[in-house]
C-alpha cells in the first residue's frame, strides 16, 4: 500500500507522518511506500520519498501522478487567516489545486485499480459562526470564512469524485488542535494552546475569554489517529446517509476552567493564580461559546476524542508517550 | 446600468434577453448597455453588445471585463447529461469559468463602485434525489450529478464573495422549465414539454410516469421574471438567514393527470384518448415524485410561481402574449 501525506511538514502533518510509520500498515495493509509533500520539509527518514513544493505546481501533480497512491491524506492547506487576505490565493491553493491533486491522483491509475482513497482534512470552519446548538450531521453549512467556504467546495467535489467511482473520499471536519508549538502564530485560537503550555511550565497566562468559556479540544496524536483509521473504516456505517461522506470529528467539549483545574491537577500548579481572564466579548462569541456536537454518527465509524481531559493534555503535550505515564506529570 | 447575460443564446436566456429588452430597465435603474454572451448567438437587435465564444476562454473574460457589468445573469452551463459525461469539461465550465466570471466582473471596477449584482441560475440538482418531503429552506443539499456539485460549489463561493463585498450574488435554484423547443434534446424530463406541445397540437402523446406522478413546473417567462426580479430583491427580508443567499424559485406542484386536463379544457382535446402512461418506475422515481417545496422565503422575497396551471401553459407556449388571450385558446 502506498501512501501520500500533504502538507506532510506542517503541525498535524507531521505527527500523522511518525503514526505511519509508526504503525507501518493502514488497516491490515503493509505500507509499501511512503510520500511526504509540503513547500518545505525537515529531515526525515530515507524511506520516505520527499516531494518539495507547492502543490499547485505542475512539477509537484507529476510526481503525485507518477506516485500513484493507494491512500492520500491530504493536509495541505493555505490556513484561514492568510486565505482571507488573499483569496484569490486561497482559491489556488483551497480550491484548484486541490481539485488538481485529486485529478492527479487518479492520471496515471489503472481503470481497473480500486479508487485511491482520500483522506480530506476539512474544518469545523465549514459551519460558519455563531455555531448552531447542536450541531448535527444535517447542520447547514454557512462559511464565514473564504477557507470555509472552499473547503466546503471541496468536500462536495470529493463526494462526487466518489459518487462517480473515481476516488473514494473521506471527509472529516477538524476543530482547532492542540497543543500547536509555542511560537507566535498570529492565530486568535492559540490561546487554547498557550494555557496549556503555560500551566504545564508553571507560567501565568491571561485568557482572551471567561472560565466557563467551552471549547471543541483534540490533541494533535487523536487527530492524526483519526485520520488515518478514517482511510479503512466502513462509510456504510453511517446508516443515516446524510454524510456526502462527511463527518465532523467527535471532541472534549470543556470549559477553560475544567482545562485549567485539569492541567493544575497534573503539573501540581496553582491555576487559580496563574490564569487571569480578559474576556473579549468578540473573541469569546468565535471561540467560547462551542454547542454540543451530535458525533454519534461519526463515533459509530470508530471515529474517537482524547477520552478525558487529563488523556487530552497528556496526548496533546507528549504525543506517543504510554499512557501510564499519566501519573508521573505531578511533580 | 450595464447588464450581461450569459448563456444568453440558450432556452431560458433568450426569454430573459427578450424581457430586458421590452423592460428596458431592472428595477428602476435604466438599461444603458446589455451584452448578451454564449457560444453562439442568432441574430440581436444592434444596441445589444455581442460577446460570442466559450466562456472559459481568456478573450471572453477580457470582454466581461472591459464591460464592467452592473448586473450580471450568469445562464451559461454545460447541462446535467453532458457534465455527467466529460466531468472534467463540467470542472472548467461550471466551476472554473464561472470562478473565473466572478473575477473578471470585479477585475476593471473601480474599488469605490458598488460591487456588480450577480443573479446566478442555480439549479434544484444541488438537493439530490431522491428529494426529502419538503424541501425547505435548510434541506442538506446532496447532489446526485457532477452538474449540481459544480453548481453548489459556486453558489458557496458566490456567497463569500458577498460576505467579502466584492460580489452582491443572488443565486437562484431552477426547476425544470417549460415548454422546451419540440427538438431531441435527450433530456429524460423533455417529457413534460412534450405533454404541452402535443395535446395544444391534439397529437397523442407517451408519458414516461404514471397520472398521479407530481412535478414542479414553471415557464420560461416566470423563470425569466424571477431573474430579473432577483436582481433588485432585498436578501434582507430573507430574516431567516439560513440562505447562503441561495432561493429555490417558488413553483407550481402539480400531477400529470392536472396538466391533461388543464391542457384538454384550453384546447379542447381529450386528454384521455391522447395520453398514455407507460409508467418506468426509474423515471417516475427522479421525475415524478416532486414533494411539497417550502417557499415561503422566497415568495417574502417578491419570487412568484405561474400562479395557475393555466396561466403556466399560457406562458409557457405563448411568452409575453397578454394574460386576456387565455379564453381564445379554446377552439
Amino acid at each position: 500500500m502506498k501512501v501520500l501525506v500533504t502538507g506532510a511538514g506542517g503541525f498535524i502533518g507531521t505527527v500523522l507522518l511518525q503514526l505511519l510509520q509508526q504503525a507501518g500498515q493502514v488497516g491490515s495493509q503493509p505500507i509499501t511506500a511512503l510520500a511526504a509533500l509540503d513547500r518545505q520539509l525537515p529531515p526525515l527518514p530515507g524511506t520516505v520519498e520527499r516531494i518539495e513544493g507547492e502543490l499547485q505546481d505542475a512539477q509537484v501533480q507529476a510526481r503525485i501522478a507518477s506516485f500513484a497512491a493507494d491512500v492520500c491524506f491530504h493536509l495541505a492547506a493555505l490556513p484561514g487567516g492568510a486565505a482571507e487576505a488573499d483569496p484569490a490565493l486561497s482559491r489556488r491553493v483551497n480550491l484548484d489545486a486541490t481539485l488538481d491533486l485529486f485529478a492527479s491522483l487518479v492520471a496515471e491509475r489503472a481503470a481497473s485499480a480500486r479508487p485511491p482513497v482520500v483522506v480530506y482534512a476539512s474544518t469545523i470552519a465549514v459551519y460558519g459562526t455563531p455555531l448552531s446548538d447542536p450541531v448535527t450531521p444535517v447542520t447547514p453549512t454557512r462559511p464565514a470564512l473564504i477557507y470555509g467556504a472552499h473547503k466546503r467546495a471541496c468536500e462536495i467535489l470529493l463526494a462526487d469524485a466518489t459518487r462517480r467511482g473515481q476516488l473514494d473520499g473521506r471527509s472529516l471536519r477538524l476543530p482547532g488542535i492542540v497543543a500547536r508549538p509555542r511560537v507566535a502564530s498570529g492565530l486568535v485560537s492559540a490561546f487554547m494552546s498557550e494555557l496549556m503550555h503555560a500551566l504545564a511550565a508553571g507560567e501565568a497566562v491571561t485568557l482572551p475569554v471567561g472560565p466557563q468559556a467551552t471549547a471543541w479540544w483534540m490533541s494533535a496524536q487523536r487527530c492524526a489517529e483519526n485520520l488515518l483509521h478514517a482511510a479503512t473504516m466502513d462509510p456504510a456505517l453511517d446508516t443515516d446517509g446524510h454524510s456526502e461522506r462527511t463527518w465532523a470529528m467527535p471532541v472534549l467539549r470543556l470549559s477553560m476552567l475544567q482545562m485549567v483545574e485539569t492541567l493544575s491537577a497534573l503539573y501540581g500548579v496553582d491555576g487559580r493564580t496563574l490564569v487571569r481572564y480578559a474576556r473579549q466579548e468578540q473573541v469569546e462569541a468565535v471561540f467560547g461559546r462551542y454547542p454540543v456536537l451530535d458525533d454519534a454518527i461519526a463515533r459509530r465509524l470508530g471515529l474517537r476524542d482524547d477520552g478525558s481531559a487529563e488523556e487530552l493534555v497528556r496526548r496533546a503535550l507528549f504525543p506517543f508517550s504510554c499512557a501510564s505515564r499519566t501519573s508521573s506529570f505531578v511533580a
